[in-house]
């Protein structure tokens, strides 16, 4: 695109919002923009976590060190307190690096395919397990099928996100059932193995982990992700060529439950000091990639609140707390301990925000469905007009995040950060899920955002 | 982030909204969105116009490639008739690789920084040019300086994008003057040549070319840009150090215009076929990358309309063209050429459709300001609702499109595709803007949008 005022007759004229007649929170609201997008912090923060640290499940040393950076971290910002709450942690361990191939076919001989354990497997016996594959694309086919076809053989669970699904977590949420139930199910028809289509409308090579259950009252059987392309492959060798099989081999254990923490920067407000907001994202990762969108960019924009509350030396009227939560992915763990302490405290939370979809453009925020809270909700989406002018416009989606969840219970408001979705099942939960896939003005911009609905929430309550 | 239905008490819940009573169009526009999710070619056809043709700046070998390569794709695309329009075209080139250090530096001796020339540039003399540097950050900085301490100096043009602009497309208005007339004005003061900070918010070693301008009343002098890294540390050595230099060396050549061509793909209406509506996009670039961006995703999204429909067998009421415009970058006579033959043929045009803003996830459309369209605009503002549930809903701002622009002297209605603008000028114009930069996803979801409001003109007119 070509914009040359002097030769065009159409110049594209954007209406900056900042324009006379306008009311003390807008004005406060471009206050905070342009300290976000001038002199933000939230790009290098997310580069040393996930630069110099790296992936950080929970229970691992880089968990740890990921614990001391986001004190340390909160402490720049300008917290007046910084302090960790801790917490029991599940520790599973991929071990050696998985292995699988595609054997005994009469086109390609061996053919090694992309995959990862899913979190929480167990592992396949020493020398791997090599068997018969069938593909299924939901339950019902696994029953069908019944324990005399499926018994000693392995089951892919084969069933793509829908791409006609508007919202890609829809199409996730559609999906993502085979990932969790996946062993379960197919071990009551004594299958020895599960392998899971990656979770992704993309065409490639990244296996997508994730977690999966299993149930003490059904034999657990070993389970990995394989990549897209894979996926398609082995569907398209399944359909034409009799006699193929799968082998894979995982090294995975789950060790005994680690102490590890929450981090919690608070501002204390002067007029309510009791009414508190949180905003947060969740500190531990897959161990793939290096924790970037999901969910990095979250706690590096929770961070970034703090500062720019800080460098604007805005007054608070009430409390915020930034939490870097602990566990999000493999338990939970840190949001029930959070809220846990909470009601423990006697605290009174008016409203949680999470961060947790990804440090894109951010497109609006998501509110959970609780009856309680309607009122509540109604009143934050009153706020809107004052977001549109930032091209954030959509408050209508049911929503929150998982590790605010928890204060649901007790009554809080729960707000989710809504960014552009279209790119986050590119690299969610894969080795592409790094720094460098991570848009420094995105990241800003949702970083913005959060801060604005924090600065509303604290300014006028709920 | 992690979605467990099962656990989480919060489900995310994103309404699908092929719900029941709806109208003919919604459900139309349904089904012209899952088309282009499911079976979707345009980032096929962008793979090919960028891997295997490239950069195609007008009057290079490329473009002619790019000419034929769009009139097949029209073809297979289902188009009943496929055409070409004769247009000349500037004919600039680049020649061998510029080259630019900063010399006479005390902390760093001689240091290469990255260039590009400026589009239209004349070279420097064969053994480049040495001088000392003038930075300004607008145009009244260099009449204060003036002649006295301009002659046979570089100026260096360094105002940045504003990152504080909401929408960067307003950030790059406001900066862009000094690429189109630095050289201009720098001349009129004796400057033996220009430094033009690159377009982007960006901070990276990617130089940013474009067009600049010349006046016959002006001594010409060669200008390039320079990354804004490059730009940052010239700037501070400036500042810091006397008798610093810059040299650069540049060798582009002006050359005969050269005949090239628009590609047009029509497909004939039933009920009104005199009634046309144009969707294009600009199939030269710069000769850089390759031109994904900017703007082999608007030409693959054109095409990708007449596919589209074809495949749906819908049949349309009025006539439909995509238009592959030649030369929108160093001239703008493909546009010129089109609205040009339109009127020679009393063609009716009703409205023009430019995909011009990058591949990016769509956000809305935008719309020339012109006030004889004022009524048909308010007409298609009212579609609005159709598309706020695939999360497009900014329907509120001027704009329209380079190419499609001479035809609004012909009281057609001219509408931009706006997709989210954030990453734009991270690859504009640069060796960045390649293919793998653009997502599959968001550039199918760009063609959805613009083929689901080029439908809407079909049935129902204007």
């Amino acid at each position: 695109m070509r914009i040359i005022p002097f030769l065009s007759f159409i110049i594209i004229s954007f209406a900056n919002s900042n324009s006379s007649g306008q009311s003390n929170d807008s004005l406060m609201l471009r206050k905070i923009f342009n300290e976000a997008v001038s002199n933000g912090k939230s790009y290098s923060n997310l580069e040393y976590l996930c630069t110099k640290i790296g992936h950080r499940l929970s229970g691992s040393p880089q968990a740890a060190a990921a614990v001391e950076w986001a004190r340390q971290a909160m402490v720049a910002a300008g917290a007046d307190t910084v302090y960790l709450q801790e917490v029991m942690v599940p520790h599973w361990v991929r071990g050696e690096k998985e292995f699988a191939k595609i054997v005994n076919s009469k086109s390609l001989g061996s053919q090694e395919v992309p995959i990862l354990a899913l979190g929480g497997s167990i592992a396949t016996p020493t020398e791997g397990i090599t068997a018969e594959v069938i593909e299924i694309q939901n339950f019902d086919e696994l029953a069908k099928h019944g324990e005399k076809n499926i018994k000693g053989k392995i089951i892919f669970c084969n069933r793509p996100m829908d791409p006609t699904e508007i919202f890609p977590f829809a199409a996730y949420g559609k999906a993502v059932g085979q990932r969790w139930s996946g062993a379960m199910e197919a071990a009551k028809y004594g299958a020895v193995g599960v392998i899971v289509r990656s979770m992704t409308l993309a065409q490639d090579d990244f296996p997508h982990t994730g977690s999966m259950g299993y149930k003490d009252s059904i034999p657990k059987i070993p389970a990995c992700a394989i990549s897209t392309n894979g996926a398609n492959l082995l569907s398209k060798l399944l359909k034409t060529e009799n006699g193929l099989r799968f082998h894979f081999k995982m090294n995975c254990q789950i060790l005994a439950d680690v102490k590890s923490y929450n981090v919690v920067g608070e501002i204390k407000g002067s007029e309510h000091p009791e009414e508190i907001i949180v905003v947060g994202g969740h500190l531990d990762s897959w161990d793939a990639g290096d924790g970037a969108h999901d969910d990095g960019a979250g706690v590096a924009q929770s961070i970034e609140v703090l500062r720019i509350m800080k460098a604007l030396e805005i007054k608070l009227k009430r409390t915020i707390r930034a939490v870097a939560f602990m566990n999000e992915e493999n338990g939970g763990k840190g949001g029930e301990k959070y809220a846990e302490l909470a009601k423990l405290n006697n605290e009174k939370h008016i409203a949680a925000i999470e961060s947790d979809a990804g440090g894109f453009s951010p497109r609006g925020f998501n509110f959970a469905a609780a009856k309680e809270t309607k009122e509540r909700r109604e009143k934050v989406v009153k706020w809107k007009y004052l977001f549109e002018p930032y091209g954030i416009n959509d408050f209508s989606k049911d929503g929150g995040g998982a590790d605010i969840s928890p204060l649901g219970k007790q009554d809080v408001l729960l707000i989710g950060l809504m960014p552009d979705p279209t790119r986050y099942f590119d690299f969610h939960h894969t080795d592409n899920d790094i720094f460098k896939n991570v848009n420094k003005r995105e990241l800003e911009l949702g970083g913005a955002a959060t801060t604005m609905l924090l600065y509303l929430l604290v300014e006028h309550g709920l």
